[in-house]
């Protein structure tokens, strides 16, 4: 490890100037006149995998954008870490709010600015730069390396779980590890052990056979709208709970050391509600704004539609109203029972003036990874000694549905170790990474590999 | 009147005739291509006017489509009756659903077809015969006769009120008489003397200051769309009433002889559900569906919208949600009132995580006319003799704006005396007017101008 480390500490120069050529390539995986930049940043993912002395990689197709696969094993009696990350950015628009060009990364003050320089290539690339200390090295990864880069994950990640599922034998390992998520905050390390599922739907309340004019039906037609805001305003108690029979059944509840790590992470509510610009917050009653938003389920309404919604004033009596409701599941929650149990609701509470379209649009169940596995200790230890202050465990209120896959398909879990920050800018104009975090990400990955080698 | 009725008798042939050819202009004042035709329509019934005998006839410009003003005083001491009328037309299309083209009119089995052959050429062009069967026979009109007939009623009379403020003294009269209204049913004479009023506002509420991610923020920032459902849902209580603080405050109730006629009427509210496709009616508790629709007060929310309402799936927690909510007002209240008690409402309900923003758009207040009065009276005894039976009063739950600026700026009630049919398509394609009802409106109306002369 110790050769590992000081072969990354004196190639590091090199390393920066690999990333930047990554970086030039637009592989923009929504836009189709992209196809072959995508095409592009995969062959050279490939060749460089090669290139570092991975015993075997290839680029594979799939109906959407190719998966760069790349594997070493060292031994078949140690473990086996399948890296994931994806290599495909998203769209640069809108570019007039770029300093410097998207796909031409510059450095400025130890910063590198380019799209994809966090989101992932930065942190993909760290892997890489890590599984080839050892190998330059000669002593070789400690433990057996598998690499999965997908082109599709800023486009849903479509042809994903079929990859998965049809190359499950050759993706068999011991744990997935990631590298697609942020720190708390800037030098605190922290792992994300916990993300919440989603239960998307649709409904619609049908109540006259077309728009009525509301002076000559208004009094006597119940009016879709309102109904259907009484259903939803039906949705959350005083407590700010979901109303739902059944909701809270399964859910796990926070335990008292979740709870205290909660409490121990340096976060500002005031100072985070100032920065969404928000008069108050609102929580579940009991539960802090951390856990609420990460660890708590919930229940919003992403859209609503019905009637007139133009300029000025029209006096229609719509013939129906729709919105599009989704709930954050936490573990244990099954997103196919919660959908179930809304529809119920909704069925029961659906006055005898209107008809009930229900749909449930698509889900995924939450994960919780146990914080005392053997990877997500061998984690905590890397970042411990790279950072100098022990990790956080965390929960992200999003959702990462890879990682359900990986449980699903494969029954690994993934540890989330990522070395992002909320002000990256992924996303938006001016993404950027710190070179000080692609050091202390590449420091960590060499780190976790010897320590989650001896576990075994 | 004998001679006036035996003149209409046997001129029939001819006004059909004639109805005919201002069917054939198509005035449609909402679209400026039409521009031309509106002023020709306008001039033909200036002509018309002049040839029938009307002691002054004028085309007065606005800033949008012309007035047609035309006066015949027989002597001051008389009563005087103004009339008025829209000469403008909706526009025709679908056009692919006309039976005959629109502005072609053709009679199949005593049924006139053309775009406004009900509303409102032919109502109003009863007028015009009614007066021309008094002026022909020599005997002249028994009530001094004024015509303000509007070219922009179906494009809203923008220019109206003001035309009717800077010309008040030469419309000055002591009744208004339309023709714009339909009968209850088919052969049931009806007189409208209530119509409602109406505030119209527009609400939005503000969150965060953009739209979130609902799974990094879903938990600790209250929805805005979830917030606007409950501030929705509570402005009905259990009994469908409106929960406004003072919204009822000067309801003028229904009276008892009301109420009668209200029973009294041929209704069928299961047909009339199931003619709008509903399972079940919903009205405020203690009132009927007729009363319901058209003598009490009611809210509706017209439209609403926030967040995506697209095709699928997006998990946005949305910064605004907007919505339209209009209520249909009755006499005594005052609309700029209910919109600040509704605003009052809003303001005291509005969670402290959400900014209000709150607009009155427009409105304007319901109209009752004392059915007792003389004109009323006048025009009961007329629809008696033609139809054989009493007719019923009744109240239309829509507004007639111009009748609230007759009373308003000439203090002028208006008798509301109708011979369409809610069947005759206005509005849509294959609009018809029986030529039965044609020859009864004339009658009626020859009849009325003798028996409200008498009441002087």
């Amino acid at each position: 490890m110790e050769k590992a480390l000081a072969y990354a500490g004196t190639h590091f120069d090199d390393f920066v100037a690999q990333l930047q050529d990554l970086l030039r390539i637009p592989s923009i995986s929504t836009d189709p006149d992209y196809r072959d930049e995508v095409r592009r940043a995969a062959g050279w993912l490939a060749d460089h995998l090669e290139t570092i002395g991975m015993a075997h990689t290839e680029v594979l197709d799939t109906a959407g954008h190719p998966v760069v696969y790349a594997e070493h094993v060292v031994d078949p009696a140690r473990p086996t870490v399948l890296v994931y990350g994806h290599y495909d950015v998203q769209p640069p628009d809108p570019l007039a709010l770029w300093t410097s060009p998207p796909f031409e990364p510059v450095i400025r003050d130890g910063v590198i600015y380019a799209r994809g320089a966090c989101d992932d290539k930065g942190q993909l690339f760290m892997h890489l730069k890590a599984a080839e200390a050892y190998l330059a090295t000669g002593e070789g990864p400690p433990v057996n390396l598998k690499f999965l880069l997908e082109g599709e994950e800023e486009s849903g990640s479509e042809h994903l779980p079929g990859f998965i599922e049809a190359h499950h034998e050759r993706l068999a390992a011991d744990i997935v590890l990631i590298s697609d998520t942020d720190l708390f905050g800037p030098g605190i390390p922290s792992i994300t052990y916990g993300l919440r599922g989603l239960a998307y739907l649709e409904v619609t309340l049908t109540g006259p056979n077309r728009d009525l004019h509301s002076g000559m039906y208004g009094g006597a037609v119940e009016n879709p709208i309102n109904a259907l805001c009484r259903l939803i305003a039906g949705l959350h108690d005083a407590d700010h709970r979901v109303t739902i029979p059944g909701f809270y059944d399964n859910v796990v509840p926070l335990t008292e050391e979740e709870r205290a790590t909660f409490r121990a992470l340096p976060f500002d509510e005031q100072a985070w509600a100032k920065e969404v610009g928000l008069p108050a917050t609102k929580t579940e009653k009991g539960y802090s704004v951390l856990e609420a938003i990460s660890a708590r389920p919930t229940l919003d309404v992403n859209g609503i539609w019905g009637g007139y919604t133009g300029k000025g004033a029209k006096t229609v009596l719509p013939a129906q109203a729709h919105a599009k409701i989704s709930m954050r599941l936490v573990p244990d929650q099954r997103p196919e029972e919660i959908a179930e149990k809304a529809r119920a609701y909704f069925e029961a509470n659906c006055p005898p003036t209107m008809k009930l379209s229900f749909r449930y649009l698509h889900g995924g169940p939450g994960v919780l990874v146990d914080t005392h596995s053997p990877a997500m200790q061998a984690a905590a230890r890397a970042l411990k000694e790279v950072f100098g202050r022990d990790p956080f465990f965390i929960r992200s209120g999003g959702s990462i549905p890879v990682v359900s896959v990986f449980k699903k398909r494969l029954g690994l879990d993934s540890v989330l170790m990522g070395f992002g920050l909320t002000s990256d800018a992924i996303h938006s104009p001016n993404e950027h990474f710190g070179l000080d975090r692609f050091r202390q990400g590449i420091e960590s990955i060499i780190r976790f590999q010897t320590h989650y080698a001896r576990t075994r």
